[in-house]
């Protein structure tokens, strides 16, 4: 499946500023960027970095006063792996590839360290395996309410856990919460998504299972094989798409994510039910 | 029902000190005590409180170095309100008797202001009445862990909706919380029961509904016809049994609760599954 | 002193309604209604009610759809207490009034327990009594930053002692968490003030020392001897101005405060430097 | 300067259990490891991991039911860059390496994004530079109360900020999340060190600056230049000398760490007031 995506964002810069994005595609066996174009303008300089074992990539952006508009297009080919779900088991931790094991651990708005007693009165009963990590989606899913303004940059799943709102980002930080908690590493994933209304930026999660990092998403807001990989973190503090350092306002943000033929949209419609891998 | 009890606490104060202490039970037309006595060893100067509304009886003791040993005994007599929960209403806020309406607002241990998101989604489609303060006692008692030394005295209703263990002080706490963020009035009852096991000091709450204060208790540790009160307030704050300013230690503290006739035990067998009041 | 106060509160009921408004201004020996008038459009039935022993008044209203004006107008005498402040001692807590233990108690909004340590650093060595509330009030006054928007209805002391921004009600909280945590008595006061700019309801706080509650207001917003109170409670989960419960939106705020004569000015800037208390 | 050091780390295992322990000593230019063993009692197999960025070392042991005693000795050479701290600059955000802007993002246990308002406050005003961390560690060991026991595994910066009590991990955190809130980069140093008393792991930061990690210590147990790295993180959830899945329980830890000779005393003396590096 073939995709054309753009973002362009605009920033009003009162004094000289740092910006840090992260708002290109990730490149890799998975998800292969065709052609990609990074512009700004003025044409300040930047700095690029891609983290090493991620491959998400960064950009610092060194912005003197007035406004400065960045605008991304990429087409990218994702080579999704499809797995039957009932096929997918969790894997003990004595069994797990070591760098996995970072996964487990809390962060900043996964607080899992503080969910164990909850996880065990929803979810110690069940089967384990990728029917769990179902399971926690499909509770996320029915009793949180996505509502846009709902929450800020400081509610972690420990909030979201009792006030049962937000949006894509918070949904994923209670699955990934549960997920650790629960003793299945799990990671945050920044995206691109075809199907979001308004476009936005999205969130969802990967859990590890099997042999492999699978994506879930507990917004149900778009098919799981049309999500485009931008970051890969512990939570949104890793891959927060713009971070602003000085005096700096974002103005206006457009996205734009289409598949680029019609047969991608009955692929998608085919894998139904599907277990979905991207790493 | 009539019901003998006694307490015993030992104290050793390092330097002089003050203790408020909240152990005498609560005088009123559904608990009338037939006899009581209070000694202090040695017998130093103390002064009574009652709280006007609540009837809540304190002492405040102005300890010198050494020991100290309060001894409380009483004979109480429990006067029930029976009631068929299905005959119980919820009241809307309209309707409340004004002094109630405290009771609706969050306090220290129970931040009902952040649970309303919860209550909505595990509650909100429930039929309103003392069946829906039912759903919230067995939501409770199946959901969290009654685990002795789980929590501490920071230790509030936000955190044990996520936590899910506590002691009966923690459980009523998540009750008052629930029914609160349902506009429910709801309160803290600290009291002294007849059947714990190691013999303790009790916490259990009343909801207002239909036209009185009915008692709930989702530890299910006791008969609820079985709770002598001590004190009521907004949560655990106002009324614990023991508050203590200086160099202060408790070193051993006795209760002592049984029914004075056989006749009290047939009483409560005839009352399962009845609403009952002591308000 | 005295000053004519009015408000007027505009909502709009988008389906019927309750709500519970704390506007009237407290009648007691240092603060006298001279006199008074409540009206609302339409005129739609409401309840009274005064708290026993604070004196607070609340009036619930059963609001049908629609809009509804509720306008206060008010003349007030305040009979104040002044006192040299280094006369103003601290109280033991041996030696307090019993009905003022409740306020060393944590609140919702207050939660006095989790400051001991900061309280014990920052104050812990400076002499008792009335000047050190005074040094509290500077700490806040100085590392606080009064900021409209920057606080919502669930912040609360713990969050404004690290976040550092807050409005008056934040400021309150923290000094009244802070003097709990010293063991010194202290509440909340809702209030009209003279002098605020954009007129708004104000809050501030009250320390037991010596023999009475004396009032300090962190925010150096208002004479201490324009403020003329509203309510008195733990904290403001006591004392909102309004409490809502169904479909209601306010649509407009006006408040309007000022003495009576010149001679209440002159008399304000004469008492520079004392402690005042209305209690 | 050369050290010898020891861990012999006792565990009751009640069930088959998995343990990540991360005890051994990093191997890079400035610490250079000389000898090292690891003996584990049984001898049961275990995976080896070392973290690509940070080369700390982790080792997951599959433990069968029982006993397990793991021993670690290690003989290691420091070699330290020493400056001037006058000498040292902060750095712009726009001239740090891109490598080390992970390091400006909050995390479980430094919430970062929480505490701009109190870090503008109190040392918003000072010259930037090791001057600046410096003030910041002198703060924390002014106010913050080092109290084996007053926290646990859950405790944040966050509420260290306000119980102003902790032991060294915590007060690393603190350290980190100052640094962070000001836009400094820095990370947890989990570490053997020579001096403690009893022998425990112990826990520092390091913040960038200038062109280099510089180490800092608020609780001033120990000098800078006996500081042996085990792990880094982004804070205490990274590098956790032991982390337990299953039925276990440390029952015994015995920790030893010694200059290899006089001359290494000698050289800590003269570094006095000296700003040190290990990375």
């Amino acid at each position: 499946m073939k995709f054309n995506l753009s973002s362009v964002l605009r920033y009003r810069i009162d004094e000289p500023s740092t910006l840090v994005l992260n708002i290109q595609v990730v490149n890799n066996d998975h998800q292969r960027i065709c052609t990609e174009q990074l512009q700004l303008d003025p044409e300040v300089k930047f700095d690029e970095y891609t983290a090493p074992s991620s491959l998400t990539r960064y950009i610092r952006i060194d912005a003197p006063t007035g406004k400065l508009e960045v605008k991304y297009e990429a087409t990218v080919e994702l080579v999704h792996f499809y797995a039957e779900p009932n096929t997918i088991a969790e894997v003990a931790i004595a069994d797990l590839p070591m760098e996995t094991l970072q996964y487990l651990y809390p962060s900043r708005y996964c607080e899992s360290d503080r969910a164990i007693g909850l996880v065990q009165s929803e979810f110690g009963q069940l089967q384990p395996g990728y029917s769990k990590v179902t399971a926690i989606c499909n509770w996320i899913y029915n009793k949180v309410t996505y509502l846009s303004g709902s929450t800020n940059s400081q509610t972690s799943a420990y909030d979201t856990a009792t006030q049962r709102a937000g949006v894509c980002r918070d949904f994923a930080h209670l699955g990934i919460t549960f997920c650790r908690a629960l003793n299945i590493p799990a990671r945050f994933v920044s995206a691109y998504a075809y199907g979001l209304n308004p476009p936005d930026f999205h969130a969802c999660f990967e859990a590890y299972l099997g042999d492999r990092w699978y994506l879930f998403d507990a917004t149900r807001l778009v098919p799981l094989n049309s999500i485009i990989r931008i970051g890969t973190g512990r939570d949104a503090a890793d891959v927060s798409f713009g971070t602003l350092f000085g005096a700096v306002q974002m103005e206006e943000m457009k996205l734009f994510v289409a598949p680029v033929s019609e047969a991608g949209e009955m692929e998608r419609s085919d894998c139904t039910g599907m277990a979905i891998a991207i790493s």
